[in-house]
């Protein structure tokens, strides 16, 4: 399968509704990936906008009531058109407001793809409140009742949860699939999450007939890109000088590069 | 002619009010060519803040009611002070309520530049939409329909229109003049249009006596700065590390390089 | 003292209420310097945010309406749960919205920490207006008046008032201590103080028993991480590699590097 070719020959269109932290990182990855985004969060343009898009991200970090019942439009429209909407939980054991719009999204909306860290695909799976900050638990070693916990995220919403971590969990309600690509260093960098998300959303606008893959290529991508980061960074370097080059593999990164490289286990 | 030493001895400030997706790059591209930036887009500070400013920009990126309300209450200041205003009419194309603000703008106000990509000026010139994304066009080779349509859009609204792209096209109605400078590199990074329009704003506001001259300076710094940053680049880098050398070439770019470097054709 | 291996032992988590420009520095500073951030700025989200958190910062950058009353909600929720609160009250003299706002927090709210250039502290000790930009006195010698303006300033809203420049000027109402650490390259980062003050905000959170040195540590450490940046710039770089180098540098930052590179006097 040739994720990376699909996707730069698609070279989707990716409507991003996001917070301002990660805003600018979001859209130089998907453009380094080879899509093309595109940022609109109010109500009056959601409609339109998602009307020229590919996919979809609704991020529920920095989340506020007008950006909210935008993003219920534009999640609207995404359906109608039936393009792929990936939504990102940031957050969401720490806000009763950002529960109340997850819910309800999620209720009216039908989403492709939930990719958050391992406490907020556990936090909508059980409502269980285990979140301490928004990069809380990445380094978290995965046990069995969380690999349990995103196949039932997967299963309550009828969509593929993925868990971003030190192991990535991947399970669309049967298949699972842990992704070992990675390194410590993207913990350190603010909306390393948020950036898998549009760049899942690129892959699943790419490859809509194998949606499951297509986020599996995404998180490989993405970890991928970690370790190629990881392995350049100099003496006396540190977070920023990583995220650079992270950002700056993203463009490198080739089919070839990702049978290589990918560290998988196929579950189930 | 010395717009780097003009524009170093001015240091103006510039207000900006635009989108989030790209707003610290703006920031830093006015303090790198020796401007100084101050953002305030709420209603409550629009006239506040433009009064202690030399140039404003609206960036129509990310738009929403109240930001527009607020950029019409600091165009009038603008107007009032007398200091130049620059439009950038990021995705016109994709949008009708960007497409209704940008008219009560470009009626209301008196605008001096309207900086933005080849679809963008030809959806103003025009009416007719041809926006794919935000950053559809930047590679198309520039047509003499391109040159009409640039030149359409400055009679249009008695103003300079200047069209980004593979080749930039500025003019103010009658003069024409083409710009070759930049590199292919520029279209992935999100914002490049966005920091050349706060760019050409700190030219304006030094050099307000020869304002088609300053934005034709502001083309040929950005372009310039990418070629830099192009020559710097090292293998295995990417979109991230060129978007930081393009920036700190702004900061070493003088009048001796715009010189040598400088790339155009002056149409008409 | 160990100011660094304190703060990376309680490894904070920073309620940000900031401004786009800087958020995301002031994210990936956080992490670098141990902490952990968290941004929302919705009514909604302000107390359930600041309820996990470890200190709040309030930055007065472009404000508007609404952030301002989640500030108010927030800070409520941060004294009662006896937090510490950093007011960065950028721009204040230009807006009179923002000094408004500012008056309401400092009325309202008990603060920890005032953290600004020379002329916002200036300006809210004497009322007097003074800005210029937001970064405008940043190179200005400090001279005896300036010490008595931060002095004033903090006996006036019984915190601590920190003046950032190129002495940094620190009080408490009754000590006073100036910082001589940073470099003139600082000055062309935008927000540069806004990650000073949630750099602040870290280290106040991980030593509450001793706030006034945990700034005096924050504002050393800032110092010490520009000087190493400009020490490693190479040539062709300019002030987007100095920002990079410069939050690289935090990472690696360590209490004997503080004793060794620490450059202040303690005036009283």
């Amino acid at each position: 399968m040739k994720a990376i070719e699909i996707l730069r020959n698609k070279a989707p269109i990716i409507h991003c509704m996001t917070n301002a932290v990660s805003i600018n990182d979001c859209a130089n990855i998907l453009l380094a990936c080879g899509a093309s985004p595109i940022m609109a969060d109010s109500i009056e343009d959601a409609e339109d906008i998602c009307s020229i898009a590919d996919a979809l991200v609704l991020n529920l970090g920095m989340l506020n009531p007008m950006k909210a019942e935008a993003m219920l439009l534009a999640g609207k429209t995404a359906n109608k058109k039936n393009i792929p909407i990936v939504l990102d939980p940031v957050g969401i054991g720490a806000s009763t407001f950002r529960q109340k719009w997850a819910n309800k999204l999620l209720a009216e909306l039908k989403i492709s793809l939930i990719r958050g860290n391992t406490s907020e695909i556990s936090f909508l799976a059980s409502g269980k409140r285990g979140t301490r900050g928004v990069d809380s638990d990445i380094t978290e070693e995965k046990t069995g009742s969380q690999i349990e916990k995103v196949q039932e995220c997967a299963e309550k919403y009828s969509c593929i949860a993925a868990a971003s971590g030190k192991t990535d969990i991947l399970s669309d309600g049967k298949k699972i699939i842990l992704i070992h690509n990675g390194c410590d260093e993207m913990r350190l960098v603010t909306g390393a999450g948020c950036m898998l998300s549009v760049l899942s959303a690129a892959h699943l606008a790419a490859n809509k007939e194998n949606t499951f893959f297509a986020a599996a290529a995404a998180f490989t991508q993405m970890g991928i890109a970690g370790e190629i980061a990881q392995k350049n960074l100099k003496e006396n370097e540190g977070s920023a000088s990583f995220r650079i080059r992270m950002i700056d593999a993203i463009c490198h990164i080739d089919d070839e590069m990702m049978r290589k490289g990918a560290n998988y286990e196929i579950l189930a």
